[in-house]
């Protein structure tokens, strides 16, 4: 297939886009009915940094992980997805193949979400290079959580399970041997785009997705919000087979859960009192409060604290 | 500088966020207060694909291209520009001053058209990589302008001159001589925000921007349109010097006019009954018509006459 014909095949691919979609692809641009607040983010994955292509990733799992990975940030303000636009960068030799399984990946992820992917640009690349821009929704600014607006007292709870994509990941990179599931939970992380819209409806303060990790994601919340943030290591919520990867690979099983990053759960700080409904809104395990003091992430394990200073990667 | 403190630094090249924007860098997403139709493009550029770096183009050409070719698809819905999101990708070696001159060319090229820029992802890559999305606004879909709307009897129209990027990329590659300005019209390019805007206010029926060449370009609107469209060569508005140019490369001027593309300058459909508006809307050049029949553009010159096919890259 030429360009052309490999495009127009990826595109039959994408769900036809709903009503709102008023000029979908093949325009300059595309036009979509806005509401009233609009909410995006773009990331990237690129071959050789994000993953491995062909060793520790399929075409099909980079273009799942490029498209979750930004719709978790949508999760992460409780915004409402919408629309998807992907920059491909195919290497030479890549195959129409591995392009129509990206494409499937991509697809199914949207479909699931109800994302429209409506807009891209197709080009020429030394490696596999995916750039994701998703835009979500929200009819009014109380319905989204920032990073910046948690309080002393307030609870800090994680949704799903920790280190399994860490620990997943050394599986793929044949450092541990492990479940199947945990290199799966590596390469088909689940965006909790519903958890985060539940959450903002329940009073969240402060939310943000674990990307970088919780240590250094929960260090953002710490900065944005001008808050000490303390975490206990033993109530990690740690995924199945994550101890026993730990254990080969000879670090304790919260390093995977606080530092390995890419679980794309959700981090949420909530008062005391909205408790029981962030509970009812998505299935939580609280792992620590924040407290007032300096802004850092406080860890403590079997009574050791240490000071996580965090990191920030983000435009 | 480590990674945090490089985006700090480019962040701060960038002008203070409007009002509109509600949240803007340093969350999971950007919010932005949004008008009725959001309006947005996505384009990569490449090292080695679409410019080489310390060859043809500067780290701050680059980004100024990237930017500039993004908002050139906006121009040619008619779109009021609004927020830029850009990834990049930075090979090793690159330095943190060419990052920031990067960063200060599409500062400058952002301010000059009131783009917010406000969110985006820097990564590592094996060389350099741009993928912008810029989003713009409109009120009411009356406001823009698709490819689709061309009849029978519309003049066509093109802003500008045509031919200087290709004369300029042949001068930049040291394949022939000439005017300094024809290199910068290439690493430069002016994206036609205000003539997009004031064509849509005069009725354009179908708009594009010349970043492919206009006859590839033509071919577009043809085929959305399911119309004909018939130019004329010899009309062609060529940059000074671009004959000089071409006569060096052994081919016709109307070739790098026509061909060559990325003038990012627009081609428009008028009534004729439009055609003063379209006129006191912008400086045009009228180059031919839309005729009835196949969806095709047809090339003449000096009476003779050949079908261009066209094609298209574009998700």
């Amino acid at each position: 297939m030429d360009e052309f014909q490999l495009i127009a095949a990826m595109r039959a691919r994408f769900a036809p886009p709903p009503e709102r979609v008023v000029v979908g692809s093949g325009d300059d641009a595309a036009v979509v009915r806005a509401r009233a607040f609009s909410v995006t983010s773009t990331d990237a994955m690129v071959d050789g940094v994000h993953f491995r292509l062909g060793v520790t990733a399929s075409a099909a799992d980079a273009g799942h992980r490029a498209l979750a990975a930004a719709l978790s940030d949508l999760a992460a303000m409780g915004a409402d997805p919408g629309e998807a636009y992907v920059v491909l960068g195919i290497p030479h030799g890549f195959g129409d193949a591995a392009a129509l399984e990206l494409a499937d990946a991509m697809a199914r992820l949207a479909d699931r979400h109800g994302v429209a992917l409506i807009g891209g640009d197709v080009t020429s690349a030394p490696v596999l290079t995916l750039a994701v821009t998703v835009v979500g929704w929200a009819d009014d600014l109380s319905e989204l959580v920032r990073r910046d607006g948690a309080r002393a007292g307030d609870l800090v709870g994680v949704t799903g399970t920790l280190g399994a994509s860490g620990a997943g990941l050394a599986i793929l990179d044949a450092r541990a041997e492990g479940l199947q599931e945990l290199a799966l939970r590596h390469l088909r992380p689940q965006p909790r785009l519903r958890e985060g819209r539940a959450l903002a409806r329940a009073g969240a303060h402060a939310m943000i997705d674990l990307s970088d990790g919780l240590a250094s994601d929960a260090g953002h919340v710490a900065r944005a919000s001008a808050a000490s943030i303390a975490i206990d290591l033993d109530a990690l919520p740690l995924a199945d087979g994550v101890a026993a990867v730990a254990e080969q690979l000879g670090v304790p099983a919260w390093q995977l859960a606080a530092t390995a990053g890419e679980d794309y759960e959700l981090c949420v700080c909530v008062a005391p009192g909205d408790r029981a409904a962030a509970e009812a809104a998505a299935a939580l395990t609280w792992i620590g409060t924040v407290v007032a003091g300096p802004p850092q992430v406080v860890l403590s394990a079997g009574g050791v604290r240490q000071a996580a200073s965090g990191f920030h990667h983000r435009l």
